[in-house]
């Protein structure tokens, strides 16, 4: 959608990831790179109102100190999926950027992650000054960029599982536990979704942290007219699973087990080593098989911190399975691709999306974005192939609205158009508290 | 469907497939096995009239000399995936079947195939002879086993490759060729596929034997009221494949490179090893890929003849693919299944959905099979999850129907019923001539 | 050495391995196998005086109740490695030898090992009653069988990490904690071998478990010239590590780290999924990199209890490396074999190698047998071929001495030769107090 | 050996190894990598008098026209192992060594290699002339560049295979093929080593073009005090193999299968493409295994041009065998280097130790390289363990002649220092004609 100013905010802007979508959106602005891997931008979408890339303006925050550009000097040396060349092209433009970055908060993170944050001066008081600050942020961004829309994207490392509990379910209770600081019931990524919905912007999750879009969250959400979506963006062994284990059932063969070792040595695994912050992770890579077999195989999941990987991520995936006459066979396979360039695209077409969502009306979960999941929330369906449908016929729906919109528009004449414009939700819009 | 007694007669009948799939069909009628691996055994076709796996009669012939219980106390002593006491309680039953095991045709087979069948006393001296004698023996399974009907399924070695001729394209042309045996044009294939057509038989082309099918073969099958399909039975790599690469579509990942090696050790296997009969096998492999991704990445598919894997197919595949900002990565997997383990259950599928399609009187092509076939005719569907979406779809058709015929009777009376089941094609049925 | 009465006593007798063992030997003794996997039985070994295998006579003990036949049965149905029709042929012959297995003890074997053995009935008041009692049931093998020797082969589950302590260093000590019964200082390992070494019978410990050779049982051992050697047969991953290491080394490549991932489903495997008896494991596998490479890669090795594998043990390595320009490279490897299959050749080579040293009067450790070993004790080669080239060297010796032995005999005339069988220790020889 | 200068001339000086070789020596002068990867940087060649790497200077030809500093924006920018900000700091280093690239001949080398030639201004009309200028080039070299010895290294393309001829087992009988110019004996290759050994240098052949090293070249190396050694470096797969297929003697387990399959994208996999020279190499690479074992399993190997993956050879291989029993397992490993990282640091290794040998003063062939090449002349050991106990005793051998020099010198007083260097052969040596 040519014109429309959207803004992408993303917690833990200076992780692998975020650097990657930044730069990613710098080389595609100037014409540098392809977008191969962004599905928004391959035939499926053609003829969608998107925001174009062009359009994005990134921003974010983080608790560690640092730069864009430490860390993309880092991808281009250690991994080499930043070319050295494409760097040194757009490093004005990352520079520009830095100062876009603001203080984060690991309010109730747990040690992993506080770790990184190193010490701090701002620890700020209270929860409920966190929030305070987070919206500040968020709105001086949406001011200063001119932006018509914020999506925020949360990037940052695992949290520790969160004990489910009734203070969950009702905004009511949430706002209590704000209130009174309650550190068992809240943790970071409840601050940020809290006050990105309360100004009015929507959230995406991509990661397994389950603090960010709790039941009471995801119910102000849909009050507040936010479209919102999670949890744990799919990107690696659980893609492939999702894609591979419908052909079991599909020639009813019976899975016996399914065991799953995953290595990478990134930040992001540094966290993972963390055995509370493991567990949180793989929660959520772990139901995905019970729900497409409809039984559940004996399964595990590791994820190993292996240095020396940096940001490639191996997996291996065992699968033993019983056929005819009891007969018993295998299949396994080593994925091998880096994390951060799997996942940056699909950031840049969830915040698409998102903006696209919002701009619709639409609001609370957003099933049809199921596929980018490892863990969609509200959704029962896990084979990648249906929950591509899902995303197919919202496109289609999309276009035919744009469609019967344009022919409207035609009818009544230039001027609508204008007013049309005017109608979409933008700053001082009724989302917006 | 209880009570409608239908034949199964292999092509091959001594081969390893076909071995297991009478062994599989005598451990199912007396309890000892379950139907893990069929499809048609699974809930997808609960309440569809099919015949009863224990009302199957199997038959078959062979060119070559030997017995059902050579093959099967090899594939028991050298693979292990026919349990040694299972083998002792069914071993009157296969004895009991040799005899229904007539002499075969090598007919334009190439010396792979003709040094498998040894010297031949018995030689026939025409085509048409050939086809004579086809029709013969399956007459005579069918009223020597009072049977309602005969599915032929083709489970023969691959014959070279045919080339594409204008005397395959019309019946009068083909039927020329057999009037003059052709040797170019027509194979041991057409001649049992054109004699089980005009015998009144449905016919599944389970190898990639192109004779099998021919567009005149087709032809003859939907003027004569009688369901065909082909080619090719997808039972591992090519499986694993059609089910893998529509994942890269979905995230706009770009397939480089897709390397196949496939490794096995059985009688397929020795055939295969012959240049001949491996160009036709791969040319069925080869083309999935492009018909999923939409372009031809680079490619090449090996199989080779590893005598000590025996019916132990194994096969490695690489895929190098390209993502975001141009990083190249790869997935790669080990498949190792037990060739005759996988097809067996799907033969037996198969005859079942063949036979029902004849007593619903369809005829020509069955794309609904698609997902059994690596090369299905007719059908340009090629990823896994869409093909089983078309089985999906007969099923509920199938049920449907089904259910509004049993509404019907109930309307008008228990008489009706016995009507119904006399409309049924069956002996002396019109599909004969 | 024909005539030479060889007792082999299998501690942990009604395990995979231990029952491989058995029918093993009774299937070479009737010629129905052939010795793959023994190393004694290749062309290394020609030539040397060692027992004959058809000489060896097998027993041993269990914690637990059963029977071989079901350990036999079980082996047969659940992973085929033992062929039905051998199988029938030698029961006669292990259902003579059921009798032959006695009552075992966990003492100290924590939780995991203590759930095999069930309730138990006998269970007895002190160490010193249970070394008494292994003494009683070796003594009563070699008498009822009319055996010159008897070795002892430690097969028993994994016990939990024993921690090292000064009581394990000396003689006097350790004789202390038997009489305290220092539940923290010994395990059932230590009284079996404590056992077997006063009674003048060598040790072979093919488990992890430490408390089999503390240092001052091997000190016993050298002074009582009985010859005793372990920790841990080395039969898979380990083994392809131990050869595929020094390549690295010998190319001055940078081993970055090496992970290794071992699921398997016997058994052992369930044993090893308690986190005391794991552990333990771990340990003796994870030393031989940095011992072979000089430095510590980053590495891990999981093991994880996969039922439905069974004896199948499958291991899948990763190994990433540095080369020339700081280039990463990566090699990763999928072993299958069957544990059992993989072990008990290796324990028929042990038994008659351990005999041969107590026959030619070597006691204490015996460095040559570091090739079959994970943790060879008082050995610092752990490069495969190295510790191959230690056990080829032996064999030179052997021979030799045969030899010399052999013209001596030739010189002094036939009288001698029957003295110099009278010359090795037999029943009543001064190993046993 | 400080002082010594020391010349490497490498034939297909602008291929991936190559300039890959060349890169490496220059960064390595100037403290720009590490020696990762070269063997005589290790500890195994500590002490011994080895030419100092920044002495080494580097020179060759190619028949092909392009510039290093393409072929290394290449590997710089497509497969990411030689890194953007080293090129920079040694891109004038390179662009000074351009001019010393002369041009190079593909006489009688077959299709594949003739077209990357291009169309060629300067075909001469003899395989005398060509040998003259090849020798007019090394002499200006050495002049040029004011060396002690200049040492050819063959890395050219793989020529197609040359059928084995009396022709090539004198000297006579191959000069006479070369005054007739008789395009079925002799190969390009074969120029550059007469050439070569005629100007008093020793040659490498680290390809596995069998016209390098023919015996009758051998020979007059011999004769003409001039060391050589070949054929094909061994990198890879081969070298796994070499590692890995002694484990299975050492257990006395049956090797039933070896199956290899290498994928590889760049300039040699695209030769390697074709046939003709593709027979040709595989056949070095075949031998390896029959070699270790004593038997010849069933194997084969194949090669597969997949210009994805330019310069990442990635190969596959697949080993079953035969246990205890008769179990059947398998090992698989995939292996995954960069062909030129991997062949650049052995280059150098054997450019310093044919130099130190010319310098001892020996000649002809080189057992002690053995562990260097797939198919090492004049040598029958193939498993790597003891191919690199050959290397281990020839530096040892090297060591103690250094030291015992030394001692001597010392003896003799200073004056005899100076005597000993003019001793070694060097500008105007004998074993120039």
């Amino acid at each position: 959608m040519a014109g429309t100013r959207t803004g992408v905010w993303l917690i833990g802007a200076l992780g692998s990831i975020s650097t990657t979508v930044i730069i990613g959106a710098l080389a595609l602005r100037k014409g540098l790179a392809d977008p191969t891997g962004m599905v928004t931008a391959g035939s499926l979408f053609e003829g969608a109102p998107l925001a174009r890339i062009e359009d994005l303006e990134l921003g974010g925050c983080d608790i560690r100190q640092g730069s864009l550009m430490d860390t993309a000097a880092h991808l281009a040396r250690e991994t080499g999926i930043i070319r050295g060349d494409l760097l040194s092209e757009i490093r004005p433009d990352i520079e520009e950027m830095e100062p876009r970055i603001s203080r984060g908060t690991s309010r109730n993170c747990g040690e992993a992650i506080e770790q990184l944050a190193g010490p701090r001066q701002d620890c700020l008081t209270s929860a409920r000054e966190e929030i305070h600050r987070i919206r500040s942020q968020l709105s001086a961004f949406r001011t200063d960029r001119s932006l018509d829309s914020v999506v925020v994207v949360n990037l940052a490392s695992t949290e520790p599982a969160i004990a489910p509990s009734p203070h969950h379910e009702d905004l009511a209770s949430l706002e209590k536990c704000l209130d009174e600081d309650d550190a068992g019931a809240i943790r970071a990524s409840t601050l940020y979704s809290y006050a990105a919905i309360r100004e009015g912007c929507p959230v995406i999750n991509f990661t397994p942290s389950q603090g960010a879009l709790l039941p009471a969250l995801v119910q102000l959400a849909a009050d507040r007219g936010v479209p919102v979506m999670g949890n744990d963006g799919k990107t690696g062994e659980t893609l492939v699973k999702s894609a591979l284990a419908p052909m079991f059932s599909y020639r009813n063969l019976r899975v016996l087990s399914w065991e799953g070792f995953n290595i990478l040595g990134n930040l992001d695994g540094r966290v993972l080593d963390h055995p509370l912050n493991k567990a949180a992770k793989i929660q959520t890579k772990d139901q995905v098989l019970s729900k497409i077999l409809g039984y559940s195989p004996h399964s595990r999941v590791h994820i190993d911190y292996v240095p020396s990987l940096d940001d490639q991520k191996t997996a291996w995936d065992f699968i033993h399975f019983e056929g005819f006459l009891g007969a018993r066979m295998s299949l396994q396979f080593t994925w091998q691709g880096y994390d951060s360039i799997l996942a940056a695209p699909l950031i840049l077409d969830l915040a698409r999306l998102a903006e696209l969502a919002w701009r619709r009306g639409e609001s609370g979960l957003m099933p049809h974005l199921a596929s980018y999941f490892k863990a969609p929330l509200g959704v029962e369906v896990f084979g990648l192939h249906e929950q591509y449908g899902m995303l197919v016929d919202y496109a289609d729906r999309v276009r035919r609205d744009a469609e019967s919109t344009r022919r409207r528009e035609n009818r009544s004449g230039a001027a609508t158009a204008m007013g049309a414009a005017a109608g979409t939700p933008g700053l001082g819009d009724p989302h917006r508290e």
